[in-house]
């Protein structure tokens, strides 16, 4: 019966999806169907919610950015009160821990995500107003025209969530609607985000379709959304090959697109961090490795150690954590079968599994987390394929016969989220990290220092990005404020417009008192 | 005899090309071929300079930002001293007048481009260093870790010039080596210019690579180009088809690539105006349009007026003026082919020709300028087809019946490079400008007020770039510094890096003492 399934939210109002097709999520701790039932919108739905959107793009251009900062307030506040429900769903959906992953680590994040975005927008800082007064030509970023479809991923249930992720705050941030549409990994918790996001846009006095939600569609609608006139841009963060399918999409129909799709995040450890704290750095390791199931997209999936007795030493370490740790609760089946898959290609590629592969004795997706090793040699025979991404519990450890492979390793990397070098604390390893710098450099979008590359601080100079195929561009980030705004905006330039005429950042005066403007070379917060 | 054609500047020397293949340039005033023979290279020729640019990426990031400023300022001094032989070379290639245009407004122009570009790469305020002292992460844009190939359009000889244009210059400013590709147009012009090129590179201390030259290759051989894994970005300005089939291959390999490809450039006249200035307007118009025949990227291609008495008149006023001029050299017979089948295509879907098509009484390559006009309503019928650009002397006026059309007009437009509104000096026309300029704003780069788009300023405000298909994203601008070099960098991020492996930009000193940096929300000259 059609009724029984959840509305979705289009053009302000919660309604029936314009099909038959549903899904129920999975509960990925017992493999049981989570009652719920989850609507496959048509194409009638999304064409609905386009038309919806770019229409209430011009209306949201017009308002400012005040109503957008309190949206994202009330919501952030509204979320807070929906905790217990939040918690529950998403653990359920997703296995997850409650505590303190989802309600005291990525819950908090998420609010803070909306409030340091409501604070940009009010700010007005993230537009890069530019003024030439001798010239007099004027010129900021501002909103696309058109609605942003986010595409949000399996593994942050709150923070990259379509509904109320950092893409999401970005795009609204920068002036545009949103489309969300959900993970089918998730969607009970997307719904209770998506409720109180309707509420605030009511409250907030946005128009009505500034936020609309959708829980499903069939890829080739996915392919016509992305590249459809009417669309701002698209936020995607998932695999590469649904990745690289939108990104051509769009591409061909010239509709900008921002992909986070895949990183192995390689580490390097120098023989002079070996030497002086082995079993610290595998500690940290495995840690890294670990975390949230080693669901993360900067989880170190490539290691490169020296091929020595340290380094073997190291290695055994690392292999025995690995293999005393019990099978962990994945995301859902995709998960497990790309496992399997890795597993079994690397295998036979000639890598050496060193743990892994125990049958997990509890119910539901699990998996044993799993190490390989390879010779540095090996890996130069086809470097792409031992670096892509293993998302989950698996990493391949490569051992360099020498500094010189270690270099050459470096230099045969494709781009990546992260990269981090762990060196003697004093100088002993200087000369390599000197080799190693400038190679790993142009491959990462954030090179670490003695540091696992998990956990992504919400910082204004975090970049949270890097060369293809990590993202689509090496020149943008997808978390931190203002910077990850700016994605979601187009370079805006008025010349010898009226001063009446001009948008408030762009006037004489400065607009809200504390906007930094790059006036005649100065940036500054002054008036003219 | 393959020892008479000119030699290709490749790895730092002079030498022969790899095939046999050659080309000559025309003299368009007269329609001769002159004298000089140029080589289409061959893939070997491509492989070297991109072997020889990469391994100089890494060379040139080596060495920071000094030599390059002093390679950017010794080439304008050295372009200065060739002016002579320079605007020879350029005027018989192009058919572009000697003076002023030639001497008197590009080469100057071309040479503030080049030491605006200095300016801003010693300054490393370009750069946008992000400091966060707190979380001890930060960040910076630097170079791609590859060569950046420009490709230069047939229209300014100097100002975009793949060698010694404003690509060229924004992507040395960034740190990237740059193999330019000549246009087939203009080889002797170009060749005058690497020959500067290559000297300075030698003074300043460069790497040998850092400059290279090709004057031509197949097409298939540009598409692998700009999609080869050791490029670090394209830069593209010319044709619309050319353009898309580059970015294409580009987005399909996940390379960069910027290109300026194509712009109708709108102009829309409002009641108020014609009432008061009707006369003048039509002077600027025509002004505008046969500007350098024609062939400026911001050349008013479609003008929308009321239909009304009014408009009539003014349509008549214009058309007497592109009646009474003389045909114009244009730059070769691409170009007249283009106009020709434009003028066709036009009549054939309904437009009416009210001037040009005047048999040309001199030699050479000639276009009599024309004038279409066609009524709102047949346009709003194909719209996309009626706002292709059409390189030269054509310009198409569209009445529009009432207000309601020409803000439907405004909204059924594609993206160009800019979009114009004349309205009356007083506030006659504010309820329409109120109407159309949002629309008007989502499509076009830069926005002007009663004033023609001819005329791109050197400025930090610029914005040369708009939506696709005028550009391939919305973001960037190709002219104006610092904001144009930005294209040619990679976001790159530091966390937990120690002090003194930091590049200097994010030291906590200020490298320049000049250098703007973000530091903990806050722009600043000041070191920490």
């Amino acid at each position: 019966m059609i009724s029984s399934v959840f509305p979705v939210l289009v053009d302000g109002r919660w309604r029936p999806a314009g099909g038959r097709e549903m899904f129920q999520a999975l509960d990925p701790a017992t493999g049981e169907m989570i009652p719920g039932e989850y609507p496959v919108s048509p194409w009638a739905d999304i064409a609905e919610a386009l038309e919806a959107g770019a229409r209430d793009a011009f209306k949201m251009a017009a308002l400012g950015p005040e109503p957008v900062a309190l949206f994202l307030e009330d919501f952030a506040a509204r979320i807070e009160k929906r905790k217990e429900a939040l918690v529950a769903a998403a653990h359920r959906e997703t296995g997850l821990p409650a505590e303190p992953r989802l309600g005291s680590v990525e819950l908090p994040r998420t609010l803070d995500q909306l409030r340091k975005a409501a604070a940009s927008c009010r700010d007005c800082s993230w537009s890069r107003a530019t003024i030439d007064t001798k010239a007099d030509i004027r010129s900021m970023y501002g909103p696309l025209g058109g609605p942003v479809v986010v595409m949000g991923p399996n593994n942050f249930p709150y923070a990259y969530n379509a509904m109320g992720g950092g893409d999401f705050a970005s795009a609204l941030a920068a002036g545009n609607p949103v489309i969300a549409k959900s993970h089918p990994g998730h969607p009970a918790t997307t719904r209770i985000l998506a409720e109180e996001a309707h509420e605030a846009v009511l409250t907030s006095g946005l128009p009505r379709a500034s936020v609309q939600l959708l829980y499903h569609f069939a890829p080739e609608d996915g392919l016509r959304l992305v590249s459809h006139p009417r669309l701002g841009a698209t936020a995607f963060t998932g695999s590469r090959p649904s990745g690289l399918a939108l990104k051509k999409a769009a591409d061909e129909a010239g509709r900008p697109i921002y992909l986070e799709m895949s990183s192995a995040n390689p580490v390097f450890i120098l023989p002079g961090a070996l030497d002086e704290r082995s079993t610290a750095i595998a500690a940290e390791l495995f840690q890294s490795c670990t975390l949230a199931a080693g669901q993360m997209c900067t989880k170190p999936g490539l290691v490169i150690v020296p091929d020595s007795p340290a380094g073997e030493a190291f290695v055994e370490t690392v292999r025995k954590a690995f293999e005393a740790s019990e099978p962990m609760v994945l995301l859902g089946p995709k998960v497990l079968e790309g496992l399997q898959e890795a597993a079994t290609r690397l295998a036979a590629k000639g890598a050496e599994r060193l743990a892994g592969g125990r049958e997990p004795s509890g119910p539901g997706i699990r998996f044993s987390p799993t190490l390989f090793k390879m010779s540095g040699a090996r890996f130069l025979e086809d470097p792409s394929s031992f670096q892509v991404e293993s998302f989950g519990t698996l990493s391949v450890i490569v051992l360099a016969k020498d500094m010189a492979m270690m270099r050459e390793i470096a230099a045969r990397l494709d781009g990546h989220l992260t990269g981090a070098i762990y060196s003697h604390s004093g100088k002993a390893d200087d000369r390599e990290y000197e080799a190693i710098e400038p190679l790993l450099r142009t491959k990462v979008g954030r090179l670490l220092n003695d540091k696992m590359p998990t956990g992504v601080a919400v910082s204004p100079a975090m970049n949270h990005g890097g060369p293809y195929p990590a993202t689509g561009h090496p020149g943008f980030t997808a978390v931190g404020f203002p910077a990850a705004i700016i994605r979601f905006a187009a370079l805006r330039c008025y010349d010898h417009v009226r001063a009446d005429r001009l948008p408030p950042e762009l006037r004489d005066a400065n607009p809200t008192g504390t906007m930094w403007r790059l006036i005649d070379g100065e940036w500054t917060q002054r008036s003219i």
